[in-house]
């Protein structure tokens, strides 16, 4: 059974609902949810949010936070979800910003990628260092941390 | 050369930049384009609009229009277009509604998919019959339709 697959028993079995907010992913993660039939019962929108204007304008992400922190970084990550859970009105969000690649941008490492999982009672913040693994590696990769994470918040909620 | 990168080598020709809004590709087309390294060169926001109020909410779509066409109709893809482009503020968009299946809805069938796109001097709307090829391969041959789509939008402007 897919990643997808399982949140989607779960999220069905106690009635949730998600959202994803995706930057260097670029809607791998609502494409992975959406690749499953029945995924409309507990997906109904995604936000891909590739520049730091489009965090802004769709889930109203601080210019401040951005210019402070960079794109790349928890905060956004954080502020990302928040705008996503709120804009979706959904009970579960991850947001997902990172270095792809190839090359660091920012000051950052290739491989790098905030995560940002949200319940209503729960909020999971982190950093992870995948490394310098490619570009389709890290968002795959990234693709698969995200959908991990909205199961184990789907589970403990 | 794939698709996407043919998209993103003939949009930074000409100075192009490209928006999806998604509801039966769920984020595929925007996962395409951004699988391309540069992409964000041409591509800075996506919309997947799973849910009719998605579609409202997210891109301005009509519920009068949902109401009497139904999401899968050539009417609310070139709603979904122009509210995308009007979001992005992109020289392109493409909108792509329909059923991947398994079985049809709305007492339409299986592998009907609804494609608008846009650009500042033209707009395609189109209805493309894929059939009952399973909802994987509808979905791969929606994405691949609304990609060439935008490269001849691209090519021609």
């Amino acid at each position: 059974m897919s990643l997808a697959e399982d949140l989607l028993r779960i999220c069905q079995e106690k009635g949730l609902t998600v959202t994803a907010a995706e930057s260097c992913t670029g809607g791998m993660v609502a494409a992975a949810i959406t690749d499953v039939a029945g995924s409309s019962a507990i997906f109904e929108r995604g936000f891909v949010t590739y520049s730091n204007i489009a965090k802004t304008e769709m889930l109203g992400v601080s210019p401040a936070t951005l210019d402070a922190h960079g794109a790349v970084s928890e905060e956004v990550a954080q502020e990302m979800a928040r705008g996503a859970v709120g804009a979706a009105q959904s009970d579960l969000a991850v947001a997902i910003t990172g270095i792809a690649g190839p090359g660091g941008s920012e000051f950052k490492p290739e491989g790098r990628v905030c995560f940002c999982t949200l319940s209503s009672d729960s909020v999971l913040v982190e950093t992870v260092e995948f490394g310098a693994l490619g570009r389709a590696n890290v968002r795959e990769r990234s693709r698969d941390h995200a959908l991990q994470r909205l199961i184990e918040a789907a589970q403990a909620v």
